[in-house]
Parts: structure tokens; C-alpha cells; sequence
């Protein structure tokens, strides 16, 4: 039997570092935040993979989703909870191409993996922030982003690349700094999120309030299996049916029964339920229940016409070629979503195309059928590298 | 701000009756159930509209889905939680048509409204079954449907018709007890659940669970205001966002808040999350817990295979016209799963036709979409009486 997972998964200071590095900003004057918030003494842990070149152009900025981090390439263990998280994408001779490339992964604001989220101690009194952590939006997250990259030396990313909430990022960096972006690609994305896409995640989290567990937030002194592992593991299991697809899991598990028993119990799981059971174990292991909880809400509030007027007029900020990808079995960013950004781009008389992923495993896709990822990046990014 | 709702909204002995009438079975040797258990001394609730004819042909059963009851027509109030749930589909000169048909409906064994289920006394102590309700089929709730229509002199009925899971009850009908069928009206259900229906149910009774007012089942002498309603409520939402579709919140909640406030909050709400709440709130106000997580597994063990062999093998047992209703906007019964019912039925040389609402309401089309359920079932079921 595995020990009981600590109250939180979050990567903490003085855990084995591994590949990371750290940036560390608003030390002076605290981080305004959209959501009306504050924060001071925030750190970023980042990762980056080959090199920069001399003539600064070929950094690409690869962003995560929901419950990533800043692996995308690379081994686990040594602090790193899990493998690259986009592996067959990220790497040498890739479409983002660590021997070519300067591949730079930021692990988000409010995250869990380094970067100051509700795990990490606060300036004050050094105890977790908790439920004082402060909602923080996409835009927070790439204000943050665009902070390091100033600390990096990056003047403008060859690409900035991301699937799920990462394209939300990469959609936000092309709008706010047009002139440090060369390109955008998109990748089962959207330009704000649905009403369908709020409800789903307005349940996961109302799951999470549920677990007596969570204690409002503040739940990190608790003992190992004392955090709250239940509604984490029902939220994430919900996002988990979401990601995938109706056949996907017809054709994955049927009918079978996981656990044999005279008779039926109420608690007597199917397959699929066993494969759920497994994803939500495996994420208490390596996530924070209230990073999830405002990762979900800033990919809530998502909304590049947010100020903004209306989606043209948010669009036409834009000055970059922009590729969106969408995979046509995904039911939880329809590939409308995509099409929606690449229409109006078009209709603004600005350079974009879609590609479809013709892949029946849903919104996961991206990070599984990497052969069409690679084909729908690479030529993309050569072709940007060229002009 | 409206009271506290009790631990269950179940009906109980005592409450007026309104319309119900009650049959008493099992009382002289106990119930065998489909999943190992036994029940002795078992009540279903029914109500009935219209009068039988003298040759006893125009009884039409209408079987209800997951949180219905036998309140198919008629109004709020007197015992009654809530109105007649098929309104527009059942009633004088409807295509149910309680001036020409003895309609019928029943509450479901392990229901909440008048019918045994955990909410129940149990015979040996008077006590609320509870933890102690055993696990049910939709085959044990046509068992004891079956069971009632014998007390009620049915021979036969011109009709098995339902919707979801009244569906699932309508085709185990046909198939258990074929020479008592003339028809069965099978609508926006299937032959066996999915393994995304299971996941998706799964998730819902496992937030139940987490609930710590739901105590293992065992939650009925609470305060009220202590019963598992939070778990209840997260269920239902998951529920009702699979029951409607992506284009129905879009266009009727967009991304519009419910709550202002300066800033973002972590808990303030969008429309779609008010939306959701009301359905969680008006849920726990008229449904046990505990009959929500058995009918859902109930459900999620539906297989007219069981047993049975292949689905040709089960399906042949039919001896009736069977005309299956679908949706072709509905997520969570896809309209692949009716359409294989006829498919089946048809290459097994069998009496079936598939019609489709043309309805972007989802699986709650049949609910809402009334007029199309009519021209389905008015000319079908004439058509019947005929023969």
C-alpha cells in the first residue's frame, strides 16, 4: 500500500530543485493583480531547454495547462513529480526542437510547482498563504511571464505555444505584447471560455469546497491524508471525462467490472471507474487542491474582449501569424473555438489558418497524438524562422 | 430566505397522498433483487388518469427517469412536490391522452415519493433503511411494476413508454414480460449504459459520498439543514450540465455574472453557476441522497444483455412495434444508442422505427420539446390501437 499523500503536492522550498531555475519579481513594490489583489515577493520557477541564439531569435515560449508545470521535456523524480509533460512534441529534432530552439516553460502564477501559488509561504508570517491567496486571471499569469522574460533577455519569442489554458497564455502574450511575439500557435484553445466550459468548472471546485478537508483553504499543517484528496479527486475526475471522449472510453472499457463480487454494491466499480479512481490518486500526488481551484477560476474568467471591446476588435491587436489547432472529437474546447479565433483573425485581413487534429481521442489529443501536433507546428515555426 | 430543507425531501407515511394510491407486495415471503439483496413488505406509489375500457386495451404505462416519480401530470402541491413532470406530453387530448387512455405511472422501487426506497421504515425496526437499502435494478423495479399491474388487472398494455431511464424500464418491460406489451415508446435512452454514462455517474455519487452530512447513508435523523444537500447538489449540477448542451448555455447565459462585486472572487458566480445552483437547491428540496445514488446505479447496471447473451440475442425477445425517440443534440444518451435499438430490431426482421426531435436542448429535449414527443407518439400509438 502507498503512504497517505501529504495534505498538499506542492513543490516546496527546499525540495531537490531539479531542472528548475527560479526568477524572483515584485520584491520592491507588490504585483497590481486584475482581480483586484495584491502580491509581493513572487517567484517564478522556470525551465529552458538548448540554446539562445546570437542573434535572439529562436526562443520559444512553450505555456502549460490546468495541472502542468514547467516540465515539459524531461525525466521525473529529483523534484520533478512527473515526466515532460509534452514530450513527443518537446525535444531534439521535434517540432520544438531543443537542438535548434531556445525552449523556455514557465511554470504559472498560482501554480504548485515552484512558482508562488496558495502552498507557497507568505512574505509576512512565512505560513502557506491558503485562503489569502488572491484570484489572479490569465493575464496575470503572462504579466508575470512577460516580467521574466525581461529578466531573461528575450525581446521577442519566436513563438509562444500552448494547448488548453497554455493557448489561453499564448493568446494573451500575442495581444498585450504584439511587439515581443513573432507568432502564435494555439492549440485546443479558446479567445474566452463558454458557458459550459464555467459550469463544468464551477462543479469541480464546488466539489473541492465540499471536502471537509479543504477547511477553507487552509488545510496545509494537516496530517499526511489529512488534505483534500476527495474533492480533488472528484473535481479532477469530472475534468478527466471532459478531456476525453464518449468512444474513447466505450472502446477503452466497455462494460467490464473492475472489482468481481457476488451480486452488486453500490461501491462495486466498473473499468472506467478504476481508471478515474487512478487519475484523481495520481493527482493528489503531484498537485495542490487550491491551485486547482484558482487555475480553474482564471481559465474561468478568461476573456480576451475583458476592456477590450468586442472579439475584432480584441483580435486586431494581433500582428503575428497565428496557426490554431483543434481536434475535431474534443468536446470540452469545441473546435469552433479555434475556428472562431482563426475566422475573425482572417475577417481583420490578418495571417492566420486552422489545422485539425483528426483524432477521436478528444481534448487530451494534443498531448497523445503528437505525430499531427509535430506536422501542424514544425513547418509553421520554419516558416516564421524564415521571415 | 427559506428554511432549512429536512434531511430528505423524501415522502413519508403521513405526508398527505394527493393523488397517490399505494400497492403493498412482498409482504408474505421477500422480494428477490437482481443484485443479491432482499426487500420484504414493499409499497410503489402510483397514480393513474383516465379510465380502463371494458376489453382492457387502452392502458398505457409511462415509466419515469432518475428523479421523477409518479406525478406525470398534474399540479403542484398537496403532497405533491412538484407538477405533473411530462405535462405536455400526458393529458386530455395529448398524445398520452388521459380522455382515451388509463395512463399509469408508478415510483420507482428505491424512489423517494411514496414508493419503498432508503428513506423508508425498514419492517424489522421502523427505521429508515438507510446504509441498509440494498443496490436495485431497473429489471427488480419492472419486476415489481409487473407485480402491480396484476393487482390492477393489466393483462396487457397498449404502451411501456419512457424517457432516460424510464426508457431503460419500458425496453426491460418488453423484453421480460413481451406477451403483456402491445408497443413500447422508447425515448432519449439505450441497451446498456456507456462507459461515460457510468463515469459520469460514478463522479456524481462519489461527491455524494464525500458529503460528510451524508454519514454513510445513514443521515435521516439529522437537523434539518443536515443532510447531505451540498453532495446532492454537486451531483445534480454535473447532471444538468450533461442533460443540456454547449449552444443552450451559450446562448442563454454567456459569460453575464450573477454576482458584482469589485475585482474577481474566487466564489462569485457567473449566470450559468446561478443557474445551476437553482437546480441543485430545488433538487434537495424534493429527492432523497440516497434514492439519487441507486437509481444512479440502477442505471449504470442497466444491460439487457446481462444474462442474456448478445444484444440480438436480448433485443429478439421483442414481439411488439417499438418506435425509439432520440435527440440529436443529446450528449449524455446519444442518438446512436436509440438508433441501435432499431437497427437491431429491424435486422432481427422486428417491427421498429427511429424518429428524431430536431431539438438543440439536449437530452432534456423530451422534456421541453413537447410538441415533436407528440407528433412521435400520438400517430404511433393510434396506430397500435388499430391492430
Amino acid at each position: 500500500m502507498r503512504e497517505a499523500p501529504p495534505p498538499t503536492a506542492a513543490w516546496q522550498p527546499g525540495d531537490p530543485v531539479g531542472h528548475r531555475q527560479f526568477f524572483r519579481m515584485a520584491v520592491d513594490r507588490p504585483l497590481a493583480l486584475d482581480g483586484g489583489g495584491r502580491l509581493r515577493d513572487v517567484t517564478l520557477a522556470y525551465e529552458t531547454w538548448g540554446e539562445l541564439n546570437a542573434a535572439g531569435t529562436n526562443a520559444v515560449l512553450v505555456c502549460h495547462a490546468w495541472t502542468g508545470d514547467s516540465h515539459v521535456y524531461g525525466s521525473i523524480g529529483n523534484g520533478h513529480p512527473s515526466s515532460g509533460w509534452w514530450e513527443g512534441v518537446v525535444g531534439p529534432g521535434l517540432s520544438i526542437d531543443i537542438d535548434r530552439h531556445f525552449v523556455v516553460c514557465v511554470n504559472v502564477l498560482g501554480g504548485c510547482q515552484g512558482s508562488t501559488g496558495p502552498a507557497s509561504p507568505h512574505p509576512d508570517d512565512g505560513r502557506p498563504y491558503g485562503s489569502r491567496f488572491p484570484v489572479i486571471t490569465v493575464r496575470d499569469m503572462v504579466r508575470t511571464e512577460a516580467s521574466f522574460a525581461n529578466h531573461l533577455g528575450i525581446e521577442r519569442w519566436l513563438s509562444v505555444i500552448g494547448g488548453s489554458m497554455g493557448g489561453m497564455q499564448a493568446l494573451e502574450w500575442g495581444i498585450t505584447y504584439p511587439h515581443r511575439v513573432a507568432s502564435l500557435v494555439l492549440v485546443a484553445t479558446c479567445a474566452q471560455a463558454s458557458a459550459q466550459q464555467i459550469a463544468l468548472g464551477a462543479v469541480g471546485r464546488r466539489a473541492i469546497r465540499l471536502d471537509p478537508n479543504w477547511r477553507g483553504g487552509d488545510y496545509y499543517d494537516a496530517e499526511p491524508g489529512g488534505g483534500p484528496h476527495e474533492g480533488l479527486i472528484v473535481a479532477r475526475q469530472l475534468a478527466q471525462i471532459m478531456f476525453r471522449t464518449d468512444d474513447v472510453f466505450t472502446s477503452r472499457f466497455g462494460r467490464e467490472f473492475a472489482d468481481r463480487q457476488e451480486g452488486f454494491g453500490l461501491w462495486q466499480r466498473f473499468e472506467v471507474e478504476r481508471y478515474l479512481d487512478h487519475h484523481g490518486d495520481k493527482l493528489v500526488r503531484r498537485f495542490d487542491a487550491n491551485s486547482y481551484l484558482l487555475i480553474s477560476k482564471a481559465m474561468d474568467l478568461h476573456d480576451v474582449k475583458r476592456g477590450r471591446g468586442d472579439l475584432k476588435a480584441a483580435l486586431s491587436r494581433l500582428t503575428m501569424p497565428v496557426r490554431t489547432i483543434g481536434i475535431w472529437s474534443d468536446v470540452l474546447y469545441p473546435s469552433y473555438q479555434q475556428r472562431e479565433i482563426t475566422e475573425t483573425l482572417v475577417s481583420l485581413g490578418l495571417r492566420s489558418d486552422y489545422v485539425e487534429i483528426d483524432s477521436a481521442q478528444g481534448h487530451d489529443a494534443f498531448l497523445i497524438d503528437t505525430d499531427q501536433v509535430n506536422a501542424a507546428i514544425g513547418p509553421f515555426l520554419d516558416q516564421v524562422a524564415k521571415q
